[in-house]
């Protein structure tokens, strides 16, 4: 998808964009976070919201018209209440950009701005849900206000390009394997990030364990784990802790310095050390998720080959009717 | 605190607000989740945002300014992030309110419009933060875009008065001791809501059960649930369903009819059959929370008779330094 022509063509025929609005489910409403994220911290003039696509229906913000812009994921391109949400969104005059895998699906349609993106191993960073939404953040936030870092979240999103193969090797040398076998010890354990990052905490949590490993646990905000949740560390429970390398990494540092005195059963997973070093300061707190992301499908596929659970299993979605 | 009155004062020297940042951490935070929840969906011109406090510091929108409203709450007063962000937002421009328990705390500032708030089992609702911050809400849309369902919500939050104290009868005769028993049985569990009730269903797991029972839980959006989360589910697993009586209400009736025939291990509060058809339909969105909480609190008190784990435990909150 070209970003800069959609927006430039969204603007034009919409006048200017006052509210962004992040729509999908699971896992692709996960992608879609970062780029609510910068927009939230990023813009002077344009409201982000981030919704489930069923939220979004029952609960429609009372702005959604003309000079909205609702952006729609859904990697089957059918997904009902995502296509139902799209639809919604288009008759309330909002511009509606659907971002689907599935060239003729519901997503595919001449009421919406339509991207079509591939899937698979080597698929640069800018042509993934997670990349196309930061370019089109970037370029909502540069057409209309002018932004600083627009250079910088382009460099990174190519510089993901490189650092994600190399992150790859380096985790399943060292992570992999103690990974699997603290799921095979543990029926139950805690996962922990912060900032965009949260995005692949939660979704490290739903999708590649619940979904695709059918293993048992909860994501936490490392910042709101001192409000509670921290009381239920011991010796004995199991902690994986997403540390960010930006600004954000700061929640994160708090919990591991205690994670580190009160379990003897934590696993960390510091993006600084898989190379996020090379990517400006300034927008690695949008990007680390890009890299988060890659490692969940390394940990669970580590899991999955211990545990003889392969993450293709499925036993209702898609097999029942729900 | 007169929240009309306070409004009034702020839209009089700020002019008009344009965006509420609800700000707060852990319990506060939740609380004031509902509001910012019905912001989202009601108002046609502002924008309303909902930060953990540190993140709020580290991420802060760029928009906070003259035209901003915060309103953070602690308890104690004195929580060192929420302090910390109340005063960013003051010296950025923006009209500060706060929230608090404790008079002469350092949220007890002239540079805040501070409402020091009572604690108790028979305080009125509209005098806690959960009804504080939806009449803040409430008048804010009122005086800046008239709010059709202004009586209604008000209306609201007295009826909750009466309810609270009737469903927590009912729920002791019949929740309270199962729940306590399928807590022994069940080292972890899943607890599932959405909407504005999702505050209730996070604090549920983060508050009353990993910090006042050390009780290992996950907590799950309804909607989401099936796109993820619903692989986990099978005979044997525990399911605590939050059933809205709302709008939403039609993402929990999807998940329990889920849940119903794929475990046996399935716990439902339904806030319709605790009183909340009492309430105009309209707003009901927004004031179940203010049931479930009270329910919590009874389920995790239960749970503590049973297990002899007193919800006044602490083993690191105000105990250890972190």
């Amino acid at each position: 998808m070209n970003s800069k022509k959609v927006i430039e063509t969204i603007i034009k025929s919409h006048g200017p964009i006052k509210q962004v609005y992040w729509v999908a489910c699971g896992g692709s409403l996960i992608d879609l976070y970062p780029a609510h994220f910068m927009m939230q911290s990023e813009s002077s003039t344009i409201e982000s919201g981030w919704y489930t696509s069923r939220e979004f229906l029952i609960s429609t913000p009372k702005k959604l018209g003309q000079h909205s812009l609702v952006v729609m994921c859904s990697h089957s391109g059918n997904t009902p209440e995502s296509v139902e949400a799209a639809i919604l969104a288009h008759k309330a005059g909002a511009a509606v950009i659907t971002l689907t895998d599935c060239a003729g699906s519901k997503c595919d349609d001449p009421r919406f701005y339509t991207c079509v993106y591939p899937w698979g191993d080597d698929v640069p960073t800018l042509e993934i849900p997670s990349g196309i939404s930061l370019s089109l953040a970037a370029e909502l936030l540069y057409a209309q206000e002018g932004f600083a870092k627009y250079d910088a979240i382009y460099n990174g999103i190519h510089a993901m390009d490189t650092i994600v193969p190399a992150a790859k090797r380096k985790v399943q040398q060292e992570l992999c394997e103690p990974f699997a076998s603290l799921c095979a010890a543990h029926p139950f354990f805690y996962i922990l990030g912060s900032g965009a990052n949260f995005s692949q905490t939660y979704g490290f949590a739903i999708c590649s364990l619940m979904e695709m490993q059918w293993q048992h646990c909860a994501y936490i905000h490392s910042g709101e784990y001192f409000h509670g949740p921290f009381e239920a560390t011991e010796p004995g429970v199991f902690y994986f802790l997403q540390m960010g390398s930006g600004a954000c990494r700061a929640m994160d540092e708090r919990a591991l310095a205690f994670l580190q005195t009160h379990t003897d059963q934590l696993m960390v997973l510091d993006t600084l050390e898989y190379g996020m070093d090379a990517v400006d300061p300034s927008v690695r707190d949008y990007l680390d998720s890009v890299l988060l992301y890659a490692m969940n499908v390394e940990l669970r596929a580590a899991r999955g080959r211990k545990l003889n659970h392969s993450p293709e299993t499925r036993r209702y979605m898609g097999v029942e009717t729900y």
